[in-house]
């Protein structure tokens, strides 16, 4: 079932892209099976005389090698810095091998760097672009259905601090994104579950045709039936488009994309990052946004019930670990939503829609606990 | 002759004004003395909860009352971060102090940061401004001679990493820079004159007028005039101004801003970031690039010389320190003007004209030895 990363080398393979446009910036996801090792998906960027493909060990054994032999067509040196692997290390010392890297190999202010890896290689590349020499230019080639559908698209670019997720970053757009849904083969059945958290979130805030589709083809995903999964991918990645193009930079908007990840941010920071992926921390806390948004009357109660179940059938968590309030609100109110010392929640006002508000804190406080276990019950969702 | 930070709270100064224009951005340098304590120069800044003013405990203890007080007439809450001084600490530990602070006090996307301080201050608060929670907005309120006339305009901001000077940085534009001229009065006279430098570097790259001003104001300059002194700061703004507004990224001509510091980087990364103040290397740096341009035939000798006289006359080095040459074209191979494997210098192509191109490895040598004192002969400037 598996195809080689070898297989693509061969010849462009066919592919689907979806342009992005902002402001200032364009540019196209392509998606497609092979692709990262064609040659022909690189021709038309920057020239330079530096690339240097960011990676981590596990994702650069499956895909480094074709990807370098590809970039070999274009760039007369290609290096490789490998990062750490997990959310854990997505901070300034896994930025600073970069700059290290980059610095010590005398790249220079042309050199293209080329994320190969997850959200976490992906968003500390980005950052890394946006900073070295005070900008470079930079490719997405995400390997995690989480990146393809979420991360490695829009330009936010972040490392975490220890006070909260991605607090210190920039928007700073790609030059290309580039999916190539056969690095799709290699990946956990725990991270298709995480990725699929976030093309789940598209369905309530946009388009919930998606929802029924995705309600229809859950088994075919899980299963990662190519087509199956290339539908979801691409659908994902028009909805971020236009969301992004729309509102580049969050001022309103953008920040529906943001569904469930007030709480999932809490719960992944207050467990420790890397405890829980993102995904599952952000379809648990899906689950207690939707049920935020019917406790407030904005939506009926049927639609959160709905998400439940999916994210249930999708074998994502939908119960809180035990946490005490107090810290639920500290981390929240540093969520880079809030403003004027309002936290602020993304929430369904209508099915395939939502918009952020503030909420009352005994509400919140309820459904909170109505979505938390025991302590002592089931461990995190390893 | 000091005139009193608090004089200024009492009303609104008489200030100069001049325009950047850069795309998507619009802002003034004010230009005054006694203006920082004015409530009226903060009137009509974003809104937010909270400002918080980023300084050096040198700095904060002459102004750092009357600006806070100021700034409480428009923000209900107004903290303080104090980063240690010097070069050596333009890094990310000051950096991270700042995180630090704005995520313990939960400050949000609205959050002002205002840079109280000369150019190290000024660097880290604009980078830290343009990458907490991707982008707050910021105020630079320079109290050097070089921040006002050079750093503090036209939204370059870095860290220093130990492999090269600014190479960790973002291109991001402040809501106003604000030059209070009565700062200037408790400037140390070594950092005067390291000022002096950068406003000497206008002159033979863009207006001889003002070349001619510099050399018969040099005494006024120096003993802190302050007519003399507020054209110089206004003069040099308005060139820098024209400049930025013309090329923001530096993708051509404001490369030219960079007149001595290929050579000035390389000594100040060389000795250890805060032997030579950045202004001296600067000085330094532009007699061996006016040098060089003579060398190779651009220029007329007697412009260089008439240019090593000014730089003598205002008590800056024209010696380099004894470095081997080795370490001197490895510094220089990272300057971010290099590209392709070449470095690239920005010399004088006429009297007030400068532009950016490669030279000689072996002229760049001799000319470099010209000026690099015997090892063992006099210190570095202090």
């Amino acid at each position: 079932m598996q195809t080689s990363a070898h297989e693509g080398h061969q010849a462009a393979t066919p592919c689907d892209a979806v342009q992005v446009l902002t402001p200032g910036h364009r540019y196209d996801i392509l998606i497609g099976a092979g692709l990262l090792g064609a040659a022909a998906a690189w021709q038309d960027l920057p020239r330079a005389l530096h690339a240097v493909v960011v990676s981590n060990p596990t994702v650069h054994a499956h895909y480094g090698q074709a990807l370098q032999l590809a970039l070999m067509a274009r760039y007369p040196k290609v290096s490789t810095v490998l990062l750490p692997d997990g959310e854990q290390h997505k901070n300034w010392t896994s930025l600073n091998l970069i700059f290290d890297h980059l610095l010590a190999t005398g790249c220079d202010r042309k050199t293209v760097l080329f994320a190969l890896g997850g959200g976490v290689v992906g968003d500390i590349t980005g950052f890394a672009a946006a900073t070295y020499m005070r900008g470079v230019p930079f490719v997405q080639v995400p390997t995690t259905l989480l990146a393809q559908v979420d991360s490695s698209v829009g330009g936010k670019t972040a490392i975490n601090h220890p006070l909260g997720k991605n607090m210190v970053g920039a928007f700073y757009q790609p030059q290309r994104v580039l999916c190539d849904l056969a690095t799709l083969d290699t990946l956990p059945d725990r991270e298709l579950r995480a990725g699929l958290a976030e093309v789940i979130k598209y369905g309530p805030i946009a388009d919930m045709a998606f929802l029924d589709w995705i309600e229809g083809q859950l088994d075919a995903l899980l299963s990662r039936d190519r087509q199956a999964v290339a539908h979801a991918v691409r659908r994902s990645c028009e909805i971020k488009a236009r969301v992004v193009g729309q509102d580049e930079r969050e001022s309103g908007l953008r920040a529906i994309l943001n569904f469930g990840h007030t709480f999932g941010h809490a719960i992944e920071t207050g467990m420790g990052y890397g405890q829980w992926l993102h995904g599952e921390a952000v379809a648990c806390g899906m689950v207690i946004a939707a049920d935020l948004s019917a406790e407030l009357g904005l939506v009926d109660r049927s639609l959160a019930t709905r998400l439940l179940q999916l994210i249930e059938r999708a074998g994502l968590p939908t119960q809180a670990p035990p946490m005490p309030m107090s810290q639920w609100f500290e981390l929240m109110a540093v969520d880079k939503k809030a403003a004027d010392g309002d936290i602020r929640y993304v929430l369904l006002c209508a099915p395939g829609q939502a918009r952020m508000q503030a909420a009352p804190a005994d509400v919140v406080e309820r459904v909170i606990r109505r979505h938390t276990r025991e302590p002592g019950t089931a461990a995190p969702p390893a």
